[in-house]
């Protein structure tokens, strides 16, 4: 059985408006098929690029319904306008002999691969970490792009806090300018293909899985989209995120993962517990790094890869790392390129508050075009809220310190001080700032005003939160949460977890008590290794 | 005055592709108007099928004013191709005499009852409940498929538990079918004509009439929709509904009900009290009978009767019936039937539990698509969920029963153990299980371990849910709420109902002691009945 | 150089369908350009009105780039049909030169000033008040008007009550008489550059703002729309606003505002401190008067200078003023013309306060089509609504009275009574009637029962809300707020205003108990003053 020579056929990207009213014959695969009351709409796909087709029938009838998605077919078929595009009319269409798909599968991804390989371009900063992750960026570019050219939907997942954005809107506008490359600039497009949505909590809950699931279904099932490609960015490398992935895949949804929270140890594949789940992974633990490189600083770099000419400003991964309280030459590296386009240190830890801020406005709604404003596409804006919005959380900061300094509870442990505050008590519900961004605040007041280390704990009835000195040793909250709630306390159901000395517990109402007075108890012992 | 003899028009159901460029004169009412910014569209309807006309007098203008949405009309027309499609072109339209109008309806009407009158057809198993509800399946289902037939859209109205959701499911499936059929499958009137809606409250709340006559109004002006027909299942038979058909009635919308709660007694016309305010309903106390032929199995059968080809798996009125914790002959044979089918008892429980979590995590969102897969459309995922989520499921309630045998106080008063729980400090807002379930979870637990029958009490702040034993004689909630809450405690504005076994009272916070009190009080005495 | 000759070109005007396939130059202004996948679409606005022209180089490729939005431009195109619309095929198009557009603005603008100008005409009524604002009255409509004209999105931002409404809903119903008139009576246009929105605040709150900004950037990006006119009623005038003006400022958004709360002094230019952000202020105040011309009032008589044959009754300002217990000439006048036309005092409370019960379930949505039924488009709706609907009211009403009579604390201080309740143990969170009409029904049933003035205080976690009997001289709630709070109890954050007998403050709750002991303490010594 000889191969079909698919140079024969006419590749799409040479159609013109001069081919309309000539006929031809050419091979692709169904990448979309809408039946309207009119006639059944297809999009194909060949090495080059995709092409729409109309076939009629009867009004309403699904034209060669033996012709499905995914299936590659041979077709015979006019040129004709509409609308000022050309689009081609089904004269026939058949599936191509078994023996011939496998054929054209090996064909046209060999052709992807060319087309979609992301190019081995220079990163912007001289690092060993961003260096030793260069393979990863590529590989997950060219699953991104890959996306993008075969108009896979894509739903981008953000931690909601600075860095999380950073990355998220770094990587949306290089989608976004591939798409427009991709689609000759069609606006609808950049709405009905991609998606950015920020988490409320700090990992890919199921919750969102599921109703990620039930608008694709919608798209798939009222549009004729494909499963979307799943981008989670400054979260998705940790166990939590497993159960939403599992979700993802019982639907085939292509995952990658952009993050440098710490993912767990390496088994003896050298994978992470994640990527079994997932189909790419950039993490700098991953090359034995830590999480000084954030994931602004990944998205950003990331970005290039997807579309080098994407507008972002260096400004954004300097600005990512600032708000993280991240450390090392790249952040250095970062600031000082920031610094020559005018951006001051000063003005990018404010314009990352800010972001704070209006995330908290926005309910975790995308909001594009507004972030993308203050991200910079709109230079006047960006600048100009900083000045009009900074002074108002100045106020709303400086109220949340008096109010800790006078309800705040602080007791003396010796070598530390424990502050305790009511977070529900001290907090307005729904307003700015709330419980996480008060403790820090308060945290850090306590740390200028007192002359010893400061452990906060921040408690509600449902919830603690903790923050602790640099300076003090022994104390590890995930250790708390493993030895001693895990186990003295687990008629509570209370679980927590976080940094060494970062992190929150949740609890039932009825275990508020216990849970606080077992942290008091475990700092008794942590006090005297101090 | 001689009638006008209506065979001697053109039936639209006649008009083919062939008909392009050729004139007739049909008679049709009048069912959509669409005013353009170019010509007037119209949707009119004879005795076989709507039509779509376009009549052009200048652009943005109203082409025959006179003619308004329901009149009746003769209309002279070409027939013209658009994307495919046929549709008329108008020459002339002018309403017909009005003694003319009267025979109009009259031949209509009888043409449209042989067309939409639901066929007589066997019910899947043998029941002396179902049997004696047939007279009602056709009426309802004749009602239905008129609406889908006349482009009338549809809200579905639904319990938001496993039952509710089996019963909308196959009403859901059976209406989409018919639409299809009616609209040759065209994918958008799927969406614009049709809403499933899972309820919050246990009955149709006027808060959600108001929400779907705001929705409808706006379909009907900016659209030229009908009313909505507007149908409840596994809720609707009961007093708490009227307020809302009351609403829906001022707007003249159609209301058909299927339900299985106890409607009321019948009164001296052999009617409920929701009778004088609905079109047709399903009830199996209505013939006689109890609550155990659920929703699930009545929107089982119902569905064939709407259209009998729906892709309804006969396990789900199955697991409708376990869920609900219905018996008899009815349970017993989907059960069976299903079991044939390959599903064990085991795991339609399982599945039931999930549907629940899924529709918490919905937060009463329609979901369409996922329900569907659920539900069995995506057999693979149906049984992968199940793998993947009952584990998680299990977890939780592990953890909520661990809860309760830590803090939950157990008392005894003699024949019985009195259980006492804070819902709301032994349960996380927000998270699955919540309130209703977290009691079943508890109550069942300490009937499995206590010697004796139990109460339990979960209070909050605002309400107090109740469960009781099987074996515990003398005690109705209902009673309670009748002859203590409405009597003793009427400054407190307290309100309750339910089961006898199971209920709820809801309260201000300032009385939440008083009920409290005045319901161990109540216990108190029934003890001495046991 | 010589001038242009505006009047040689084609007035887009003059254009018919007796012009189609004949081509003609015209000059105007580019007001909106969306690039499709196919053609570019531009919208150009002459001296007459706006018409479409579709340009078109290559698929999804921007024809003439070099013209942009607002650029004036010489445009030569044949007219053809389009969905019996007709529009211009852009032959060239190209800017004129820059001297020109000078004299095409001054041209167009004089043009535009005779087109849009509010004409002069008669008020309603005989009143100093309105006749005194009339000059704002001409300013703000003709603002309005140009905005409908010029196809500017309008956002109308109102307070939630009974007169906001009113005010909200006279003005929704003039712009879209008008926009109907500009667009030839398009139905979309209704959906997509209107947009009235009831706040939870009773100020325009800087989240309304930075959702408003957010909507208006994905509308611009997407649709190419232009920035929208922001209307604010029944809110608008006071410095709480001005966050959120800043913010529409940051992106050139006209603002109107019309209201009558207490704007605060002029300065030495004769503006109160929102003017200097705004573009037009109604409000009584400015010209020396007082609150009792309320919004409603003001809305319904600005609405006839936008457009006169809107529909509205004059039963809205009527009923708009008993529902804000305004007083004067105005109210008595409105009042008995709305008699005139059959609507008694007592039905108009009524229905007022239904507004607010709907407004409660709509949960802030718009609600268009069915708050326009119930103001009166539907007088079969609006008089069957009450009925139905104001028993219901009634029965909720009697039930808070019960437990604000059950559960209030009335102590006697000697020249006044002070009434304490709790307003989250005494009222069901979601429900109808919240907090503040609670309040009101409780303090009217104790002015009512008791024989001296009666100062009700409302308080809950975070919040306390106060209403003070009529007689009571000396109290002052905005002075409480500064002289006390803002001084006294400055570490706890709390803030408050109001009006001298109602008002309301706000705090954490761990300030609460020192917030109401302030509070008594100050009723303390108030009483000493009476």
């Amino acid at each position: 059985m000889s191969n079909l020579d698919f140079k024969k056929f006419k590749p799409f990207s040479d159609l013109s408006h001069g081919d309309i009213s000539k006929s031809y014959v050419s091979v692709g695969r169904i990448e979309t098929v809408k039946q309207t009351s009119g006639p059944t709409l297809m999009v194909l796909m060949d090495s080059t690029q995709s092409f729409t087709f109309k076939a009629f029938i009867k009004p309403g009838e699904r034209a060669f319904p033996e012709c499905e998605l995914g299936d590659v077919v041979e077709v015979e078929y006019r040129v004709s306008e509409r609308q000022g595009s050309i689009e081609g009319e089904v004269r026939s269409m058949k599936k191509i002999s078994q023996e011939h798909v496998a054929d054209f599968e090996e064909y046209i991804e060999k052709k992807e691969e060319e087309r979609f390989q992301a190019k081995d371009i220079e990163l912007t900063i001289q690092s060993p970490v961003l260096e030793a992750l260069k393979p990863r960026f590529l590989h997950v570019a060219s699953i991104i792009r890959k996306a993008v050219a075969q108009r896979r939907p894509i739903i981008l997942r953000h931690d909601a806090d600075c860095d999380g954005y950073s990355s998220a809107i770094c990587l949306e506008r290089a989608i976004l300018k591939f798409m427009d490359e991709c689609t000759g600039g069609d606006v609808m497009s950049r709405y009905n293909l991609f998606r950015r949505a920020p988490s409320r909590a700090p990992f890919y809950e199921y919750e969102d899985a599921v109703k990620d699931v039930s608008m694709m279904l919608k798209d798939m099932v009222k549009n004729g989209a494909k499963e979307p490609l799943v981008i989670v960015t400054d979260n998705g490398s940790t166990n939590e995120d497993i159960f939403a992935y599992k979700q993802m895949k019982l639907y085939n949804c292509p995952i990658v993962v952009i993050d440098h929270h710490y993912p767990g140890e390496k088994d003896e594949n050298g994978n992470v517990e994640v990527d079994y789940f997932i189909d790419g992974h950039i993490n700098p633990y991953l090359e034995g790094f830590d999480s000084n490189v954030c994931s602004g600083m990944l998205g950003y770099e990331l970005a290039r890869f997807i579309y080098e000419d994407n507008n972002n400003s260096v400004m954004i991964p300097a600005m990512a790392g600032l708000l993280d309280h991240v450390d090392g030459l790249e952040l250095k590296t970062y600031v000082e390129l920031a610094q020559k386009e005018g951006y001051t240190t000063q003005f990018m830890e404010k314009l990352g508050d800010l972001i704070y801020l209006q995330s908290h406005y926005m309910r975790f709604g995308e909001a594009r075009e507004f972030f993308d404003d203050i991200f910079g596409n709109n230079l006047v804006v960006q600048k100009e809220i900083v000045n009009l919005v900074y002074p108002e959380i100045e106020k709303l900061y400086t109220k949340t310190r008096k109010i800790g300094k006078q309800y705040a509870s602080v007791e003396d442990f010796g070598p530390f001080y424990v502050v305790q505050f009511d977070g529900e008590k001290g907090t307005a519900r729904g307003q700015y700032p709330a419980v996480g961004k008060s403790t820090n605040l308060i945290h850090a007041m306590f740390e200028e005003e007192l002359n010893k280390p400061v452990i906060t704990m921040t408690s509600g009835s449902t919830f603690l939160t903790i923050r602790v000195g640099d300076d003090i040793k022994g104390l590890s909250i995930p250790e708390f949460c493993t030895d001693i709630l895990s186990k003295e306390l687990s008629h509570t159901g209370a679980e927590g977890g976080g940094h060494e000395h970062a992190g929150s517990v949740k609890f039932v109402e009825y275990a508020r008590e216990e849970v606080i007075t077992a942290f008091i108890n475990y700092l008794k012992k942590i006090s005297k290794l101090n």
